[in-house]
């Protein structure tokens, strides 16, 4: 039996609950300070409002001031703050880390550093992570298609666990690995976490179409947009795979589960989706931000937390200008309030084909 | 001005009309022996029934006893039959063929041969037209994702032309390329081809989830099986590069518009997705084929005619044994009448993953 502690009782963090605790292993789910509403209702009647189900017999709910108790001889400290709490999730919980345990990802970003490189989220942990036990941890990571309302109910779910460490990952796989919970093991945290990050950008991205069909006038067939859905879709998968390749990860991990899974499940619905189809039928990104009152766009932060990071290394000639058209094109929406500008002629210009010649 | 002689008047045959008619070409649209109420309504009316609007203004629809006078003088012969046809299709045109046209295929499918073998079309096409002219003649195709009714509204589509020969594909490119049909050209006929193929019976799997998802009891959350479905995307496209690889075809076009993004616009409806929901709900094939009468599953007929082959390339030690388990459980489930029993652990063994251990 093992300890499990997991900082963020979001639906995601709350969801991978399942999964272990089937398995017989005491698991702590832990709040952040954003999350006190959630312990509660937790710690009074059992169920997570969010997931709106009950959780799992085995799990004990924490606040935020348990962090020490919590963390305190856990095998696994399991991280699934959002992307916004990374550094805070390290200041609270880097003190009370013991040498040997393992520190899982399961927020999902990239960060430009200072001096104009994209770094993973692992890596952002642990440079922010006290001196004395940063490199007395281990790492790791997941990814893959995985809605939490559905591993919560134990529907069939496939995912990559990753560390630098194959050791460490087969190790979790061990602990986490049930009749429903399909765990693969790899060692390629880059093209994993760029994955896992990118998805979301590139889901608003698909979700756009939606919104543009909106705003035409109807169709006398009712026409859809799924074929400008597609090509986003794959100019998505073709962007995902060039950062993950400058950075030093593998395509593999692009073109099957943490990257064209990932992005096909999270094309399905959800925030991203949502905020692209509100852009889509030409809404400002600053009134669409109204419609969505408190809900953090994964998407968005995405797109501009990696952006000075992408300048720098096209400045550095490290990435082509014209490679990233899509990244730019929804940067330039949400950072300029600005109306979509397709040109699909830009796209795949890094692939074996013959682009079609500008001006057409 | 260019002559193009369509010969099948279904919806992609027809729907290609718009772009090259928008050119200012001369189109001939060609009825089948199957396609005469089609083509009575596109005469008498001017609308195609089944894409249920007018036809362009500059399409000149003919009956298959035509087929002589419409070919006659083609820049281009587009052969749009179902996979079905195109034997027939290669009886029917082929003694009327001149040197020097191109030879077009926009049916999508492969076929196992005698000495067990995977052919694509294009290749069948030209086995079965006579002798004299079958070397006279430029091959190409079309992959990419296009929903015909979507090209028909003039939606932004964007898609990948083909051809051995660069030269042919840029002359077609510069032929039916407008502002909203976007072509690039690639000379990967193997990989394009083979994914247009399989990207039927892949999406027909994908849709098995919503009839899986349709026969569990209520979830208390409203938990859908995304994750179920996202899963088997991936492994779809990685059996994809499997077989794309094996004959000689490039990973890059399945990882982009012609296999992500047409499997992509394939599972977001149509027939195959509909089969595979009632094949996930656990109808028998031979009554989900009831339930949807005169119709062309062309996943189906796909997976029946590229089993033979696969089965043979597996005797001659060409693929390992466990590298296409989704293929093999498709086969499996139409062939007979079985009910679905994936093992989703079998998944991504030819990936650098570490796949789950057996019997978990």
């Amino acid at each position: 039996m093992a300890i499990i502690a997991i900082v963020g009782a979001g639906v995601m963090g709350t969801a991978i609950t399942f999964p272990v605790a089937d398995n017989g292993h005491e698991v702590r789910l832990v709040g952040t300070h954003l999350d006190d509403d959630i312990i509660l209702s937790c710690l009074e009647r059992r169920i997570h409002p969010r997931l709106r189900r009950s959780i799992h017999e085995r799990v004990q709910p924490f606040y935020h001031t348990d962090i020490p108790t919590a963390v305190a001889g856990a095998d696994v400290v399991l991280l699934g703050v959002n992307s916004r709490g990374v550094h805070w999730v390290a200041e609270a919980v880097g003190p009370y880390l013991e040498p040997g345990q393992i520190v899982m990802m399961i927020t999902k970003g990239l960060e430009s550093s200072p001096d104009g490189r994209l770094q993973i989220l692992p890596d952002v942990i642990r440079e922010n992570l006290p001196a004395a036990i940063r490199d007395q941890v281990h790492y790791a990571a997941v990814g893959g298609p995985s809605i939490a309302g559905e591993l919560a109910a134990r529907r069939h779910t496939s995912v990559v666990f990753v560390s630098r460490e194959v050791e460490v990952a087969e190790r979790l796989r061990s602990l986490f690995s049930t009749p429903y919970y399909h765990i693969w093991t790899s060692t390629d945290i880059i093209g994993v976490e760029v994955c896992v990050a990118m998805k979301n950008p590139y889901a608003l991205a698909v979700g756009l179409a939606a919104g543009v069909l909106e705003r035409q006038s109807p169709d006398v067939a009712n026409a859809h947009m799924h074929n400008y859905a597609a090509a986003i879709f794959a100019q998505g998968l073709a962007e995902t795979a060039i950062l993950v390749e400058k950075l030093g990860g593998g395509r593999e991990t692009v073109f099957s589960l943490p990257g064209a899974g990932d992005l096909y499940v999270t094309t399905q619905g959800g925030r991203n989706s949502r905020m692209g189809r509100l852009l889509g039928k030409g809404m400002a990104y600053s009134d669409a931000v109204e419609e969505m009152p408190g809900e953090t766009i994964e998407g968005v932060d995405a797109v501009v937390s990696v952006m000075p990071a992408v300048e720098a290394m096209i400045q550095r000639g490290e990435i082509a200008p014209d490679a990233l058209p899509l990244l730019r094109e929804l940067h330039r929406i949400v950072t300029r309030n600005a109306q979509i500008e397709f040109d699909f002629n830009s796209f795949f210009s890094r692939l074996p084909f013959n682009p079609p010649p500008a001006g057409q």
